[in-house]
């Protein structure tokens, strides 16, 4: 599917447009729009905290209706209050943003995520004609996330429909070859050897050490370090 | 574990500390430490993005120093720049916030979250002092979160540390029962019956329906109203 729309209705703080903005930017969306939204200067705060959104997302950003959102996009509409049941319908059944991670993975369709004002969030009469209710799982003694703060946890949780790459390197293959590994093994033996260890005690000190160094998948690098480290110690003892 | 502790060092505004306050108690966390903080005014900016934390997270926050956190703590600092692969060890290995999740459920141990500043992050000086690099997946092209957003992600991710339950309803019994259901099935086929629906279409359509309703999960109280529907439709057609 296409990166959804990110949809602001009626934010009241320049801030919280540039922090969504600058979230948008972090992972991978571009598409935002904003319904009745408040001044947004150049040098005010909606800039200031945008981040490098600030050259393309926040200017970028259209101004839309509610109407036209919701007649044109598979909307998503995200609250932090849900129904208790389902003896209503507007706030039940919702899902949360990793279900919806995992939801829009499999659709092809044109999404929008709405977000609502600061201090009451989306209106029952809106969340009425969204075509799903989205939901944070959050304290339940204080489930109500900032804006700002909703959107960025929302847009992190979707990244996979947006991000071919993140800034991180792949790890799989920084695992030390298991030769290596056994290397390092070998060479605390001698170490063992060389510092006088105890030779009954020997047996218990080695798994010691595959315990340890099993559940720490050492990076070749360091696999190489301690076993020099451990060649060398042993070669001074011997000296 | 006991919920981790969240420590920011040298944090520049006080709008940032607030933000972080308000994702702590957001997500069930509570000790909050500072090195060097800015002047917390009451009538502020941490304070005034604080939400309910500003009556308990914000105000019992910890002066700490970076010497007193590393010494005491297992300490994980948190980064958007890791080194490439394994030839350093200030920033690699690195693990994601939902791995540290994983992982820190595992664990019985007094655990500190470091955040740095909000320019410069934590300096490789500190980032070598502490014990493991946390890393918020993000945008090749942008990867640097503003400091609020990566404590409230990482915060996010962590909640199952802390959260005994969430604000959200317990869904499992939400979806309708199959006998239920398959009255919605058998309202529908007479509502075929009633509509004068092509009777050598009428299977293929049974189908659909079928197919239709089989993914949605349909709760009670929408299986219920969708069969009333149907019976209601079918006993008008028939008068």
């Amino acid at each position: 599917m296409s990166a959804p729309a990110v949809v602001v209705v009626e934010p009241q703080t320049p801030g919280n447009v540039g922090t969504i903005a600058r979230a948008m930017k972090n992972f991978g969306f571009s598409d935002l729009k904003l319904v009745d939204p408040p001044e947004l200067d150049r040098d005010g705060e909606a800039y200031g905290f945008a981040g490098q959104a600030r050259e393309d997302v926040l200017p970028n950003a259209d101004r839309v209706t509610f109407d036209e959102v919701v007649e044109n996009y598979h909307t998503i509409g995200m609250t932090a209050i849900t129904n208790e049941d389902c003896r209503k319908h507007t706030r039940f059944p919702f899902v949360t943003p990793a279900e919806l991670a995992d939801d829009l993975a499999t659709v092809d369709t044109e999404a929008a995520l709405l977000f609502g004002r600061e201090d009451n969030g989306l209106r029952n009469d809106e969340l009425e004609r969204v075509d799903r209710i989205g939901a944070i799982p959050a304290s339940a003694d204080y489930s109500s996330l900032n804006l700002g703060q909703a959107a960025t946890v929302t847009l992190y949780e979707l990244r996979d429909l947006t991000l071919d790459e993140t800034q991180l390197p792949d790890r799989e293959r920084e695992r030390a070859a298991q030769p290596a590994v056994e290397r390092l093994h070998d060479e605390f033996s001698a170490f063992l050897d060389a510092v006088g260890h105890p030779e009954e005690k020997q047996p218990k000190t080695e798994r010691m050490l595959r315990r340890v160094v099993g559940r720490t998948h050492p990076t070749e690098r360091e696999t190489s370090r301690l076993t020099g480290l451990f060649r060398k110690a042993a070669a001074r003892l011997d000296e």
